[in-house]
């Protein structure tokens, strides 16, 4: 069988190691063009992996290189016109999360997948491929815990990139948007249901400069579901340890918890201060196997004519999620969540 | 320094406990009366305890018996009235958790103490006296974690003594009064500020009886403070593990988690189900040192003419916020949480 | 029944923990007298314990003190005459480890003991009244792992108290008999059977002054029981986390460990270096419990008329064990144990 | 610069690792050829690897195939031979361990690998490129734990492949050779020392089809460096949890342990037993990101004209030790072991 030809489109923090993938631990692919705003991007693209059709803008890529499927892993706010732009040039396409930066954005990127039946469609909840979530999930669905009824969810950005998540707040959309987004997603994928209502707070406790920019700093919501189970997110940005993504999935039979302590590796040090356990630094450390599954299972969706798991209506679900919870924050009152469509 | 002699009245689960600590093993006090409604008990402390001053009527046992305080460990109806008429006759008192059934009265006990300030009034939040607790306390105080700003409060009774929580559910003012009261103590504790704002839900998952009685079998709240702080409580009765109770404060700078896996102790078993930590049965076991810590300071506290750190405002104010959680989870909505008094 | 009259003999770091428990916390005893060479802990056991019969004089404490029991706590080397003469008149004797200072010595010892059957005799092996290690002995005697066949114990003093380490090395009788003795114990117990043959190896790391001495900084065992079964034991004096003391027993079916991770407390710190268990700082804070309970037992062994498990052979044969192991670590030999008496 | 071409010799369990990898996950190579006796895994290459250059005989491989290296996982007794003959047709050559099945053939592998010294040759000690143990090997050298003075490893097969291990241990060369020779190889690269002697023990308690076979089930060896450090290693092949490696390193200053629990992901289970920890079922789960790294670094070696950190001495080395133990097991004695060469 051919390789399948991938392009993808940016090469930030994120687009790199979804490129390396690509380039090489990926089977069953070749990373055959690369789109990036800026030069030394693509020059990293030439150099370290070896494609030699560059592009800087995006419907140029589109229409020239020999590609079957593409990667956005751009500005969140491109994501919407360029996955609708790349199915409709017959690419599959791989979007990294948020779907769109509005809850109408997503209704448009819905209908655009609608519109390409025959292509495939694979949003980027990296974390339901992570080895660790998805033995939570066959527990769960084997019926170990019995029935869940209570998500816990917590994700906490270390504190040593506080710059980063400054520079970023006032277009990030907030806190429940940036962070909150996979929790949602988790939420929604472990309890089998769809929230109804979220009470969310939040507050600005070490770096005021998230509160004058009208976001929090860390942040606290509780959903109730439509068949009356619960969820509840700790969303923060300032985890001195390091990146701390830490959930809980609890039943009528008993629970499952994942990474209470987010250990960098199976190590621990015994010293002055006692028994130490190093912490991953970001999500690059934590997720890299997740970030290489997910993406071979999309390689393996087109090759083997199948349709991912994880589809459009959950990029649009976790969106408008996200933004009922900030409404809530926002406006310090219970928000009901309207049902999808 | 003549011993001081102490009473105890209601010797059920707890009140054995209490008998049994104060006769051997806290420095500085004698047990010398017993009051109990059954003769079996007060059978008891004749024979295990050296008991020899026993009533069945608590009034008298104030009135007859020799001794300069008195531990109140009876059903919660009784408490207002009984420190009350202990006060009056004298006694310094030490008195179980809740302080009252209601606000009101509540308000009755806080007069009560007031009235007699030579009196030594202690409550039973014994979680306080646990050295894990206090640890984290000391913590918070050295300023390891920078600004607390978040408490998430996590307790669940055995799935094992379900059949107890179900007799008790009509009686016991329901899930966030009878469990979630000394979680609400915590969060106050250890942030140091009183909540203004409380939503929460519920539901019963695996014992619909819960639901016909009003009552949840789990529950969270999530709790917004006067000065920004944020709290979360997770309450429960099925723990199929054991008897989980967890609590971890977040602050500026760090944070301090207690006892993610309720163990019963030191050993952990390495079988075909993987490794395995054995956890806590119930209470008596999680807390044995802190029902013994928290006697020995009520006595130490009467000998040295000293007023214990948990006054009977904490009584009320606890009582006050349990009852402002449970009626949000009754109406669906969010809750202000009236200032004291 | 009447309390049981315990006087104490020796009232250094461990002596003022026996005596504590005894004046406060045993119940069915009383402590009636006290014995040290130095009048500043005779003023302690007056003033904070309530004692008023204090000795400076171990044979007067005998002759004239008002008691039914002794707890020798004093130097090693006083053991074995002050046990003998205990029991010679008359009294129940409870006595820390070790038994004597030679093998001789325990044979003398255990002369006595035979001599006086009528008399309650215990040896402080305190560990086997540990939470955790009566739990561990429960589980392999209720076949969770199957039949042991080999325990893996680690005991490491804290490089904080280094000092004393140094202070007391040229009369402890070296690393295996000082340090390894309450190891031995365990083997011996968890395994039931009795080693057959030693080899030991140790050195000077950080602390050139053991080598001088003649004993070993930290030092391994590798032990061949006569039933097939192994030990190993691992000592040491210097951890940098606190008091480091963990056993595994390991079996055909499982196997049982025993703190990994000294934990001080129940509580996690979450900071800038990780994820941090804070450890126990020595051997008062690891075994407060167990000190407790095997003083309990030793007291209920005397009032209820029975003897304890824990046997004046077993005291003699861990030492001897000891100086077996001390004997091969100094001559670099494989050392065989002679079978006992 | 041209991808380099490797061919891979052997496709049992460890072999189909090492040449899904080579097809699909290490950058810079292509997995051009392939040998096997069994036509069966020559198909799985072929289809699944889309090797199209396949061989039964190694001779023949090594004369036609168009390839620049060749990674040998035959069984144990090919090694020595086929690296000499790749060597000498001019290839690189990764080769699993053992390096030979005698020190003779260990030496007589280090005379080709001398005779080659354009080629690179690296052993197949993939615990070194382990992501914790490389965390440990920084940190030992950046000085956290001071100066490294004792090694205590463990590793013990899991229970669930016990008939494998039995149908084995006729030839595996024993317990220590077969399983301890990785502990051995660490024990060297963290304390950077070579044993001088070692005393070995061991039986067989559940299964004494091992003590037929002149084996051991389980077994302890204890080691002496020349410098004065210390080695411990616990070997056993029936592990009921699963795979276990775990390995502590202690220094002057500190210490670091790796997988005391030997988990299967970041996931622990809350339910009846207590709280569980899933463990690895067996080596290709345990080091599956160990054989990729150490692949990779045996392709970037070749391409940037670099030598691997491990020799043929280590293997040589650790093969020799390896032997010792056995001797020491076999015959009781404690056993000397010569310098290298």
């Amino acid at each position: 069988m051919e390789k399948l030809k991938i392009g993808i489109a940016g090469l930030g923090r994120l687009g790199k190691i979804h490129a390396k993938n690509l380039a090489d631990r990926i089977s069953g692919c070749e990373l055959t063009a690369a789109c990036s705003l800026l030069e030394s991007e693509l020059e990293y693209a030439r150099t370290e992996l070896g494609v030699r059709d560059c592009y800087t803008n995006f419907r140029e890529m589109l229409k020239n290189a020999d590609m079957d499927a593409v990667a956005i892993v751009t500005t969140s706010g491109e994501h919407c016109n360029q996955l609708t732009a790349a199915l409709n040039a017959g690419k599959h396409v791989f979007c990294e999360k948020p779907l769109g930066i509005s809850v109408e954005e997503c209704y448009l990127a819905e209908k655009a997948v609608e519109n390409h039946p025959d292509k495939v469609f694979m949003l980027g909840f990296m974390r339901r491929f992570d080895p660790s979530y998805i033995y939570a999930k066959q527990k769960i669905e084997s019926g170990t815990i019995g029935e869940p009824y209570l998500v816990k969810a917590t994700g906490i950005d270390p504190l040593k990139f506080i710059e980063g998540s400054l520079r970023f707040a006032g277009t990030s959309g907030g806190l429940f948007i940036d962070m909150a987004i996979h929790d949602i997603d988790l939420m929604r994928w472990y309890l089998g249901a769809e929230p109804k209502s979220v009470y969310a707070i939040g507050g600005s406790y070490g770096f005021p400069q998230f509160a004058a920019l009208g976001d929090a700093e860390a942040g606290c919501a509780l959903f109730r579901f439509e068949n009356g189970a619960m969820g509840t997110i700790h969303s923060g940005r300032t985890a001195a340890h390091g990146y701390h993504i830490e959930t809980e999935i609890v039943g009528t039979k008993g629970a499952i918890r994942i990474s209470p302590i987010p250990q960098k590796n199976l190590a621990m040090l015994y010293c002055e201060q006692g028994v130490v356990t190093e912490c991953v630094e970001a999500f690059p450390e934590r997720f890299a196997e997740a970030y290489l599954s997910e993406m071979q299972e999309f390689v393996n969706c087109i090759r083997e004519g199948r349709k991912p798991a994880v589809t459009v209506y959950d990029g649009t679900k976790a969106t408008q999620i996200a933004f009922a919870t900030t409404e809530s924050f926002k406006n310090g009152r219970l928000v009901e969540i309207p049902p999808h469509g």
